[in-house]
């Protein structure tokens, strides 16, 4: 059995009980950390918490060498640890459908996302998004500022009156340079902000960062405003509201201290 | 203080550890169940496993009567507790900004929702689903069939390549005759698959059913398919996906069965 577990979003305690059952009882457990980060713990924390040893595995040892994360799970319990919920990246879903192939049973537990955090901290309704992106570091899509697929998302959101979350690139174990397996590298909102400025300098924006940590910061502004200030600790993302019902109005200027100008509906 | 403490997807076990630290901790503990259900447990099940006592509030007791809510929280930690994660209704963002209004300390504690469950367990990928909608009861919306809005919005998705998440109608405490506390309605995906069908009888379809449960269903098919199928216990949830990647492909075919000649790519 292969046990898919996300471990939400923030500590050893994000993880839901069902999936601290199924961790705890396992014979076996790996995780990757390269899709996403629990901010507030490490791993050596969760695995003393949990009181089970964890094996960290590489995008390479997850996607290219699982045969031993799946010979493991032939005859035994094995977890596989994901930050925030688990299969949202094609990684896992072809881990799983490779077990899959072999007979191997597999089990979802899932986790608490920023994705919906978003919506929870913000007051923003979530059948109010449309299609999510994520802003690449420069370096990473090999030109200069925002990428043209990255504008038109929003610009395709906003024309339909929706919200958009602009997720923030995270590089783990690749740089600049390449490969580089102490590189740990997480966009930050007010970088984010000040590449979106130059395309929608007045427009309305809001930072969410450390969601699901026990003080997120939820704050409101122009982006050319959110440009100028800065945001704390990772991990940060970045929303571009369409149109506001007037609960999400309210919300945006109690919550998140948005101007009221930028907040009218 | 206010905890908003989302209870995820499925039973008691479904929050996550931070949740029951804080519940458990909690002096009061409301919930409201009518945006929702636990579908693998009473609130009874939810009280006895975390040893406090919780009062069920109708929307009546929410929205127009959350005084003594409100009251409780001045001066004791309030916790209030909601299926999934916290704060995705308006009800909720309501309560929050009273709250906030009286100088109520707010905090929100988050929960597993099936707007990431679904994309988990499909391996439909979350950035390539558009703005979401749900379907009404025929006698909720007045009229015959499916509302129009239902429709533009899985058109207007798929014009742009992207899955639609459609949620299915729930009643609770408000019937075809209007309110009526015993009732408590869960529309099925079959019913749901019947409708759309009568205007996309040949597009392929999803359903999730009891996402979060130790035994979730997925099957993809068309949806004049899956209109004659049943799918067992609630809660349901129908995906209309856009364009597959041949991941997503792969996945509908292999985890939910669909047939080759819908699924390509």
């Amino acid at each position: 059995m292969l046990t898919f577990i996300g471990l939400g979003l923030y500590d050893e305690r994000s993880i839901t009980v069902e999936g601290q059952e199924a961790l705890r009882a396992a014979d076996a457990a790996y995780a990757e950390l390269y899709t996403s980060k629990l901010v507030g713990a490490d791993i050596e924390d969760v695995a003393a918490y949990h009181d089970i040893d964890i094996e960290v595995r590489d995008r390479a040892g997850v996607e290219q060498h699982p045969g031993e994360i799946l010979d493991g799970a032939e005859d035994q319990d094995v977890a596989f640890l994901t930050p925030g919920d688990t299969m949202i990246s094609t990684t896992h879903v072809d881990l799983r459908l490779r077990a899959d192939e072999r007979g191997i049973d597999t089990r979802v537990i899932h986790g608490t996302t920023a994705q919906t955090a978003t919506s929870s901290l913000t007051g923003l309704q979530n059948y109010r998004f449309g299609k999510a992106t994520t802003l690449p570091f420069e370096y990473a899509h090999g030109g200069d500022g925002v990428p043209q697929s990255v504008l038109d998302t929003i610009a395709d959101n906003r024309d339909r009156g929706l919200h958009t979350v602009v997720y923030l690139d995270i590089k783990v174990g690749r740089g600049p340079d390449g490969d580089d397996p102490t590189h740990e590298e997480y966009m930050t909102a007010d970088h984010a902000a000040r590449q979106l400025a130059e395309h929608l300098p007045g427009t309305l924006g809001v930072v969410v960062a450390r969601a699901g940590s026990p003080d997120p910061l939820v704050t409101a502004d122009s982006l050319s405003a959110l440009a100028d200030r800065e945001f704390g600790d990772p991990l940060h993302l970045l929303l571009v509201p369409g149109e506001l019902h007037p609960i999400e109005a309210d919300a945006l200027r109690e919550l998140a201290g948005a101007p009221r100008e930028l907040v009218e509906y």
